[in-house]
């Protein structure tokens, strides 16, 4: 096996994964130099190790590899171009900056030939964009959904078993580690969406910008609502997902009401799943840990393996060009106050409304569109989901 | 895409998913011949594609792929030895064929160059192989396990919903086509071992002689040990199992008992599912189909897209050479009538012996290789499972 030099940016959770994952499994894959921003903090490995001087690595002739396993997407972006056109090859955890720039990112691979891999942005362990590249690559696919966020499995399932309210939960999640001190991100669906868009981009061959994506958190979640999942056997999951309309893709990221028949039902706390439906192959399940300095650490090691090659887009070199569409019916739930606030959301058909303690409920189908640009979504007094069928 | 011409073994259930699949999506990929046993059989395609002489496909200098899709073993080997010599790529699904003879193909591979993929042969739609391969290669597995065999976890999946007796769902399953005219390779376990020593060798970089894995089926199950396994809330399964033991490798084939947490409980009828754990990725659960046209042609065609480079073998370079080892402690069940029939597994430790409507039980640890060389697994009177802790 070649040799490898690596420059490493960040030296946090998933930076120091990469680094025991490689010390311990491939010496030839050598760690060069680490590029941290808090020289201060006390670190358990040699001070020589570190810089805080990006060009360090970036000119470095004898770095081949240039890894990124930092929070802030901005920086990632300048790093990435800056080693890309040093004629390194990037490998990237950073789901946000990927999201936000595929196509930039795919077009810097395509011009210049230095691959840029991101297995651990999207889903960590779970090994998907490598299946839908190089694996599924001529399949079409029906539809790809599923648990992309941590912590929201972990609140939603102790929410489930009464462990306590959203507020309690959430502090405890924190505690733990599996959410952040600001858990917004998590709680309100980016986190989920930034790897909905990553997965499509690799499944279909088209790109949504993330602000195109309709989500809906997990924020304004109430114990009413779980119990009207309950009353029928069901869980409430935040759901994450593209499909194939006759070719073109509609999307969104969306609480969702499952049956316990569902294998998604038995996947809980912080566990990530991925369904994938290629037509040929027919379904697929996935199960792995969607976080932590490991299971994120192993998926960044197995792109170093992969690094000779870019990904081949096999999706974007068929000339699909699937459509984004929007215009397309979902069966909703919306818990609410006031009439107005459904009114605004024009269902298509009504199936139940009921009032129970106070709250109002209604379910039906309605226009992904309409649920999309309504001012409803803006209301903490409201909690919308969808049903999987 | 480069265009490559295929010769095609076999227009059965699976030949002809791939005939289909590699129509409808890849035009660049033609089956160019189409070597069949039966020329009298009427077939939905035009007659000018078959032929009855395998030298036809193998000698044509325009055909790049040889792709085996016929049940035979024997014969399956020896037109990939004759297609090798040829310099043809060959793709093949005969899990018989490639358990018998891994390390012949592997040295054929490795002497000749020309690659030689069979992603097919274990648990069809699931890409476990690709995945060993080019995924988990740097990764220590701490064990690789699952439900292999559709035919026989349908059958467990009705007589646990107590839908009819063995041999009325056995015949069920046989018009359905879920099972062969003959099922003693699926029910006797037979069928999941090859499956498990192929894995098991991209697993590890281990060889382990089918006839060498410790296999028993489900052929001598009673519902008393059914309502045994309903009474402490769990479900039997027919598990294959490889394990490390600090590096060297157990492995088996055996009901096993599982738990209604654990996600396998759900994975019901004709579907298959893989537990891989590697160290440092975590536990990873796959669940797809393991049978049929399209799935398993799937995987065929996967292959293709991929011949151009045969297997790596990471696991082999890496020289870890672990050994096969029996000398394993067990947990297991028994369903017995004679004394003598336990005595002869020499019980390292008894945990329960009960009697219940004239049958005896026992529940405790075996060493392994006890149990492989005793002459109970040959009695009909007796059923035999392990438990998954």
């Amino acid at each position: 096996m070649a040799e490898l030099k690596i420059g490493l940016f960040g030296y946090g959770n998933v930076g120091q994964g990469v680094y025991d994952i490689l010390t311990h499994t491939v010496p030839q894959f050598k760690v060069q130099k680490i590029c941290i921003k808090h020289p201060e903090k006390s670190r358990n490995i040699d001070t020589s190790y570190f810089t805080t001087d990006a060009l360090e690595l970036i000119n470095d002739p004898e770095i081949d590899v240039i890894v990124e396993a930092i929070d802030d997407a901005v920086a990632a972006f300048e790093i990435l171009k800056l080693a890309n056109a040093a004629g390194k090859k990037v490998v990237t955890a950073n789901k946000k900056m990927v999201a936000e720039h595929y196509l930039d990112i795919k077009a810097l691979y395509e011009k210049s030939g230095h691959a840029i891999l991101y297995e651990a942005a999207s889903c960590a362990s779970i090994p998907i964009i490598r299946l839908l590249e190089t694996y599924y690559g001529y399949d079409l696919i029906e539809y790809i959904e599923g648990i992309y966020n941590g912590t929201t499995n972990y609140i939603l399932t102790k929410l489930f078993i009464g462990a306590g309210t959203y507020k309690e939960i959430l502090a405890e999640a924190q505690t733990l580690g599996y959410a952040e001190s600001d858990p917004s991100l998590d709680v309100n669906g980016s986190d989920a969406k930034y790897k909905l868009c990553i997965n499509m981009a690799h499944a279909y061959g088209l790109y949504v910008k993330p602000s195109d994506i309709y989500t809906y958190g997990i924020e304004t979640i109430e114990p009413i609502d779980i119990d009207f999942a309950k009353r029928s056997g069901q869980k409430i999951i935040l759901n994450a997902k593209a499909v194939s309309n006759n070719g073109d893709v509609s999307c969104w990221v969306m609480p969702t009401f499952i049956d316990e028949k569902s294998l998604v039902y038995g996947v809980e706390d912080v566990e990530n799943c991925i369904k994938l439906c290629p037509s040929y192959a027919d379904e697929q399940f996935y199960v792995g840990k969607g976080a932590g300095s490991y299971p994120t650490g192993s998926a960044v090691v197995a792109d170093i393996f992969a690094v000779e090659r870019g990904y081949p887009y096999p999706k974007w070199k068929q000339g699909l060009q699937p459509e984004h569409l929007d215009d397309v019916q979902v069966p909703i739930y919306i818990r609410y106050q006031y009439e107005e606030q459904v009114d605004d959301l024009n269902f298509v058909r009504v199936e139940q409304k009921t009032e129970l303690n106070y709250s109002k409920y209604m379910t039906g189908i309605v226009n992904l569109a309409d649920l999309k640009r309504s001012k409803v979504n803006e209301d903490s007094h409201v909690f919308i989901a969808t049903f999987s069928r």
